[in-house]
This record gives structure tokens, C-alpha cells and sequence, in this order.
């Protein structure tokens, strides 16, 4: 099969290897979906949105919890850039409370069919006190991201991108990150959605601190449900479960930014096979996504100086993953064009 | 107004920044447009083709010369890879004869809206033996660029992006990179459309040889007509003027590859307000254009590898600037959505 994909590829009008990462996305997609005629369809972005215990204590971050619940409502309204986006590129947008510190079916009184309920608690408990969450509702999220995958691919989608939101989960993402990679937390911490000099000392102190707490629980059982316990949020913990499963139905996935990266580490610990289903889509401004990607020998499409999370990186990189579909689909062959090949 | 553009960037719920390079495109696009609410109306790609003399000689170029018109014709069916982007994100698409080795008005029998003929010869001579064209055609050249960014912006587009094709013109673009920059002509020339490491040399050889015989007259009157008489290309040419008037127009320049940013290093030499027009879309695998980027002082959005020419980068990085236009446009700011600001 990959032999008479890389023949299709190479039999287009241009000169060899000329569309460069495209021909190598549709070798990929190609593989992935196993067929010389990938095709992408019903193209999803699913933003996890959840609340986490540290940041009411506002150590670690310059925006006020509530933001979480008032993005989520943003979200629904189609106001916020992750809606544009999808917009503009026909892509699907479904939004999870995941676990936010709020009750959207109060606030909306309606139900609203871009948002799906799968709320775990109202955010996760303080780690710089004790566990963010119980074993049972650290599976029970994961379980979840399955749940939400397999409905989606029920209805026609094969490509899906995670993003997030959630108010402190950088914090989450950069704790999690060392867990898995040993790499000390100081280097994994970046600022996040905006922190400043004064408030990043703060937050690199507040998460050594957390690192301490938790280091000895983590060592002495460091799989992933141990971490996401410790240290991790719901939405972290749930698209851990919708990388795996999207993995499984054979879908491709588009990567997002530093948390969702994150959480992809963990989701590449119990199945090492999830990469072969990624592309990477851009590098965050998220001091840490870098090195993650180092990690993870991932090559992103794109370097826009992007922190905004939301799945907006996976939105951007997705007309770059369809003009790869395109030019397998649509172009010319040297035969068919009468074009004379290099001598 | 640029205060009043930056503030409704801010304005919007995200942290401030977030979005990185659409942040800055979204100023761009509206300073050059002079307004708040940028806009792209009818974008279109617009192909230069033409044939080079030198080709003939089969010394640079692995394609033999009857490429170009044979990937004219291709246009015009719709089967190359910027006919797929273009119709991928609703680009218009124009293909000029600028001095094709060919008679399309015989091979066609019927006239083609998408070209336009603007042939100046039927190829340039070989500038290994004397100049490629004279005074009058390069004038003449440059003119019909003009003539025809005044047309379509006529027709309500105000964003362009200018491609290429001609068997050949990697030469042209490299030794006018030389003259332009000062970097010698070896450290310009790269494999094109795919020489080998034989083929690379002797195509090395040949572009010293072309040099050493042009440069006391270029030296002795370095202005770009000359260097187009020269060393230069018919489509080289009509790009220079094409960009002077896309920028006299106030028009986004979407810039390409090595080609077209020769014939913008021309431009520059002749307006350099005409860079404060320009995007540059992708960085080229073709080596050489690396180093005219780092001279333009030029940051690209894109870098997939692609070395294909026919606007193809300009195309792909099309989306990325149009959804600088729809956050600008489209997302809620803090005050209409009810998000709170950072702390």
C-alpha cells in the first residue's frame, strides 16, 4: 500500500518531493487510514474545559477562575477564536465541561447541543494540599474522552483535534510534563496565559512545592492514572482517553499546544502507537511546548507564536493537512497532463 | 488609527497577544489598508510564465524547455498543484504568457479567460552568449506586470500573490540574487527543480561563467533595467513591475519563493516601501532563498519544504492571513462577551 501511495504522490505534476511536508502528510494520513485515497471527513475540534483547585488560591494564574465557565459561554455564543476558526475552515466544534466550576445547565436553561456534559466534579481539589483527584475519577474522565471519541467517529469523523480550556491547567500541563519526562518543573513552567516576572517566580515556587508533595506517591507508582491523580485536571485526564480511542478508530489527530501536548505524553505512555496517528501542528509561544516536542521527536507544520490554547494551533494546521488530501486527489498526473518527466 | 487597530486587537477575549503572528498580520493588513476593519476582497494568484534561453543549452536545468508550455496548458485544465490550493481556499487564478516558447492562441484554438497574453518573445536568449533581452522588452515587461495588477484590482481584488513557471528561471533568479545582494553566484544557486550533484555543478560552472560575463556592464549601471537585460527573465521582469503597482495600489502582496523574491529584491531596489506590502508566505526549500529572506529582513509564516514555485506557498499561507482578517472581525471582545480581564 505505502508503495502505490508514494507512486501516486510522485506521479503529480511538480518535481520530486517539490510539495515537501505535504506529500509527507499524505504518506501519513495515507497509512493511517490505509488507503492511497485518504480523505478527511466531518473534521472536528473538541474543546475539554475544566476547573482546577490552585487556581483559587491565584498563585499560578493572572485571570480569575470564573474565566473558565465565562469561556465556556463564549464558546457556545461562537465568540471566541477556536469559533472563528472552525468557521472559517468548515470545521466542527463540540465543547465539554469536563469538569468546570460551574452549572451550565442553570446558567443556559437550555440545552445547548455544542455542549456535552461529562462533568466529573466542579474542578479538581488543590494539589498543593493533596490529591487533585480520586483513582476512580481520574478513570472515569479517561473513560469519558473514549465515550466522547466514539460518538464523534460514529457520526462520520475521522479527524479530530483536542484543544482546552481551563483557568490554572498550564500549571497541571507543566507538572504532568515533568512527571513524564524528568524534566525539572522550573524548565517545564512557562507564563502561561500572561504572567509576569514577579507572578512566574510565584508560580515556578508554587509548583516546586506541589512537586515536593507529590514526587514519592508518583515514584513509587508512576503510571498514568497515579499522575493524573496527583497532579493532573479533568479535561488533562480526559483527552487522555480521546487520544487513545481516537487512535484506536484509526482517526488522524491533530495536536494542539502545550496542555494538550501534555496530555498526549500520558495518552503515549499506555500506547506508544497514539504518535503514528498525530500531526503536530504548530509550536507554542508556551515556554516548555518546545522541549515537549523534542520529546516526542515531533516536527510541527507551524510557528505562528501562538499561546492561546482553545485547539486553535489544530485549526489553523487543518487546511494545511487538507491540501494535502487535495493535491493527491485533484492533481494531474505527468501521463495525464502530457507533461514531459526530467530527463 | 494604528492605536485604534491595536486596541480592538486587544480588545478581544484573549490573553493579550495570544494569537501571535495573526495579531501582527491583522496590523499589517490594516495599516496598509488604512482602516480598522481590514478586509480581503477577491484574492488572486497571478502566474508569470516564460522561457529562458539558457534552458535550451540543457546546462541547468533537468526539465528540457517544453515544460513550460506543457504546465501552461496544465493550468488551464486545472491539474497543478496551485490550481488545487487555489480552488482549495477560493483563489482566483490567472496564468500570463509572458514569453512562453510557444503559440497558445494556435495550441488553444479557442481563447482562455485564465490567460493572459502579454508574450513579450517567444523565450529570452541565451545570456551566456550576450544579453537575455533588450532594454525596450524588459521596459515593456515590467509595464505589462503593471497593467495587469491594475486589472484585477479593478475587478474589487486587493490582495495578490505572484507565481511563476519557466524551465530555467532558477538561473535568472540566481545570478539577479548576486547582482542585487553581493553574494556570489555559487552561494545563490541551489538545485531548482531537482538537479543532481553532477548536474548541480555544471550548473554552478555555467551561472560563473553567465556572471563574468555581465558584470562589468551591470557595474557599470547597477539599475534593474539592466540587470534585466542582462541576466533576467521576462517573468522576472513583469513581477518587478507587478509588485510596484500592487503596492502603489495599497494591495497585500503575498510573496512566494525563490523566483518571486528575486523579482521583489528588484522592486525593493526601485520602492523600498514596496516590502511594507508584503507577507511573506513560506521560506523555499530551494537553498538561496534562505539567505534573500535574512537580506529582506523578511520573517515567513510557512516552512513545509515546498520548492514547486506557481505561487504555491502563496497560497497555502492565504488562509493564515484571512484568519487574521475573521479574528479581527468576528471574535467578542471582554465587554460583549462577559469575560473578566487579567487581575
Amino acid at each position: 500500500m505505502q508503495g502505490t501511495l508514494q507512486g501516486r504522490i510522485d506521479s503529480k505534476t511538480k518535481p520530486h518531493g517539490a510539495l515537501g511536508r505535504l506529500e509527507e502528510l499524505a504518506l501519513q494520513v495515507g497509512m493511517i487510514q490505509g488507503t492511497a485515497h485518504p480523505r478527511l471527513s466531518h473534521p472536528h475540534i473538541v474543546v475539554f474545559a475544566a476547573d482546577h483547585g490552585i487556581a483559587a488560591t491565584g498563585l499560578v494564574n493572572p485571570y480569575p477562575q470564573a474565566v473558565t465557565a465565562q469561556m465556556v459561554l463564549n464558546f457556545l455564543q461562537g465568540g471566541a477564536a477556536i469559533n472563528v476558526l472552525c468557521r472559517q475552515h468548515g470545521i466542527g466544534l463540540r465543547i465539554v465541561d469536563a469538569g468546570v466550576n460551574a452549572n451550565f445547565m442553570e446558567l443556559l436553561g437550555v440545552e445547548d447541543s455544542a455542549l456535552i456534559h461529562e462533568k466529573i466534579a466542579y474542578g479538581t481539589r488543590n494539589y498543593l494540599e493533596g490529591e487533585a483527584m480520586s483513582r476512580e475519577e481520574a478513570e472515569r474522565a479517561m473513560e469519558a474522552g473514549r465515550k466522547i471519541v466514539s460518538g464523534l467517529h460514529k457520526e462520520g469523523c475521522n479527524c479530530i483535534g483536542l484543544g482546552e480550556m481551563g483557568i490554572g491547567n498550564t500549571s497541571s500541563a507543566s507538572l504532568i510534563m515533568s512527571f513524564v519526562t524528568g524534566v525539572p518543573v522550573e524548565e517545564c513552567c512557562g507564563r502561561g496565559t500572561g504572567v509576569n516576572d514577579q507572578q512566574l517566580e510565584t508560580k515556578i515556587a508554587t509548583l516546586r512545592s506541589v512537586h515536593r508533595l507529590h514526587v514519592q506517591a508518583i515514584a513509587a507508582s508512576p503510571d498514568v492514572v497515579t499522575i493524573l491523580q496527583h497532579v493532573g485536571g479533568f479535561e488533562l485526564a480526559m483527552m487522555t482517553g480521546a487520544y487513545l480511542q481516537a487512535a484506536a478508530l484509526k482517526m488522524v489527530i491533530l495536536v494542539d499546544g502545550f496542555i494538550t501536548t501534555a496530555a498526549l505524553l500520558l495518552a503515549s505512555l499506555l500506547d506508544a502507537k497514539v504518535k503514528d496517528h498525530c500531526i503536530y501542528s504548530h509550536t507554542s509561544g508556551e515556554q516548555g511546548h518546545q522541549r515537549m516536542l523534542h520529546y516526542l521527536d515531533a516536527r510541527p507544520l507551524l510557528n505562528l507564536g501562538m499561546r492561546l490554547g482553545e485547539g486553535t494551533g489544530a485549526a489553523m494546521a487543518y487546511p494545511i493537512v487538507q491540501s494535502a488530501m487535495v493535491f493527491l486527489r485533484e492533481m494531474a498526473s505527468f501521463e495525464s497532463a502530457g507533461v514531459s518527466k526530467q530527463e
